[in-house]
């Protein structure tokens, strides 16, 4: 449900991996350039869930945040107990209006981290995902056949899985992504408040850190606003840590403590992208199969194959 | 005086391009280093500066700025009215200090904007400063004679130089600098609080906003505490917006207005570097050539050549 950027590259990846799906959106110009690009795409939601209903498809949700509680509304009619996963870029929110809108459906939540920069069918890719992060939501009352199903979406489009509560989604990623995004703008604003002469001095760290402000502003307004809970706690533990170190250079002169815990954060980050992990195995339907799975995520692990059963995992 | 990463580039640059120079350092291995590559390197500070006071050279200060005032004394000592400018990555606290150690010296500030990562006489170049820009501090009782010379050494090791006064250096150093490598320490730091998961699913966004978090911590601490004042300002600009983000996320859910101005700016960094400039020329016999120099730095222009007395400037 959605053809745009994540939508339209997950109909391409899933086709390319030999899957049969079938697209719906309410975008009519959308739907014609899927159609001519050899894709069963329709406008008419009910029909394409209706059809989801008899073929017991897996329906993926990709449309904005705020078009979800719509599309629930229908599949709550049309669809009531399919099998429903999403693609949208917040995990809470999503669940949250699953349990309000279409209580029935057997939904396990899903995020593929992939590029937001450009948008629409046009844009997407079946290469979109290759070797890309996808979060899959593996609550405790996760149903445990819909979420192999998930995963086997998500390694068949090239990514691979991180197994991760939609809170621990949330909170990771207004850290990493929403956050960035937000600071890259303050400091965006503070550079150009400094006229021609400071931006004829910009050099590597202004560059490096401003990049994702010329990102087109309504898809990060979408995303950070979407997440508001989660990056309220991100922006606070950033205010607190910029308050602290304004505090001490003023009192001080030192800004010692917050340079060291930065370079001690990078070095986390370039430390765990260069560790070797070893391989496991879950059963997924042996009990503890969800806690074992978080606990992988947890750790920096992710899914990186099916067999049969058993999801095979790099951990760490 | 100096021959780490900026001294020791100088020198080389400098005597590439055919001038003569000498260099004095406190560090024995350095020096060493700097003999066994070619280049007069002595370790005796009274000795350089009293050849430089009998043949009237430019002495050029590339010490870390808490080392500034001790060779201050030691130049009003045995060189007190000698040309002098230096290249330390703040302008008003080594103004201040030549006005308190050092005050008969003919003394015109400079920065090249050439890279800190490393550091040593080793990691130097002859090739650090080609295509950087290099400040030269325009104030109003500037010896245009000295600027000159100063102007003409940037241009020989392959800078461009841009005029501005130490203060207007100073504030945007802070906002395109100081503050990204701040800011970069905080993201770093809130990105690792979220443990390997977050880390795990850090993409673009995070990598470039904390990339400089990386450098050298005591090398970062010291450029960022020796400009307190002006980096005191820019991060209460930056604590301003991030807190008004803050307060509009909690109470609208909106977080319009500061992904707008972010976008704003960096538009602005991309369309400054795209602009084309016209050439002019400046007169340093002429009066008015220090505001006329300081007009040019202040619309993100730059002088790119020397011819005679006249200085042939990009502007905007």
């Amino acid at each position: 449900v959605g053809a745009g950027l994540i939508g339209g590259s997950v109909l391409r990846a899933a086709a390319a991996a030999g899957w049969t799906g079938w697209a719906v959106t309410a975008d009519l110009a959308e739907g014609e350039a899927a159609r001519a690009d050899g894709h069963d795409v329709t406008v008419d939601l009910p029909d394409a869930l209706d059809r989801a209903a008899r073929q017991d498809a897996l329906v993926v949700l990709a449309t904005p945040l705020p078009a979800v509680p719509e599309v629930l509304r229908e599949v709550a009619r049309t669809a009531p107990d399919c099998r429903l996963t999403d693609v949208v870029s917040v995990k809470g929110p999503v669940a949250e209006a699953v349990r309000r809108h279409s209580p029935q459906v057997r939904y396990v939540g899903g995020h593929p981290m992939a590029g937001t920069a450009a948008s629409g069918w046009s844009a997407g890719s079946a290469e979109l995902f290759r070797d890309a992060a996808w979060v899959v939501a593996a609550e405790d009352d996760a149903d445990l056949a819909v979420l192999r199903d998930v995963v086997r979406l998500a390694l068949d489009c090239g990514a691979h899985v991180v197994p991760a509560t939609a809170a621990e989604h949330d909170d990771a990623v207004a850290r990493i992504s929403h956050l960035p995004h937000l600071l890259a703008a303050v400091l965006a604003a503070v550079g150009a408040d400094g006229g021609p002469l400071a931006l004829a001095l910009a050099a590597g760290s202004f560059g490096d850190g401003t990049r994702v402000a010329g990102s087109r502003p309504e898809l990060v307004r979408a995303m950070c606003e979407g997440n508001r809970d989660a990056l309220l706690d991100a922006v606070d533990d950033a205010l607190g840590r910029l308050g602290a170190a304004r505090g001490s250079l003023a009192s001080t002169g030192s800004l010692g403590k917050t340079i060291e815990a930065g370079h001690q954060g990078r070095g986390e980050l370039d430390r765990q992208r260069a560790r070797a992990g070893t391989s496991v195995r879950v059963d997924l339907a042996a009990p503890g199969a969800l806690a074992a799975l978080r606990a992988i995520g947890s750790r920096g692990g992710r899914i990186t194959a099916l067999d049969g059963d058993q999801a095979v995992a790099e951990t760490f």
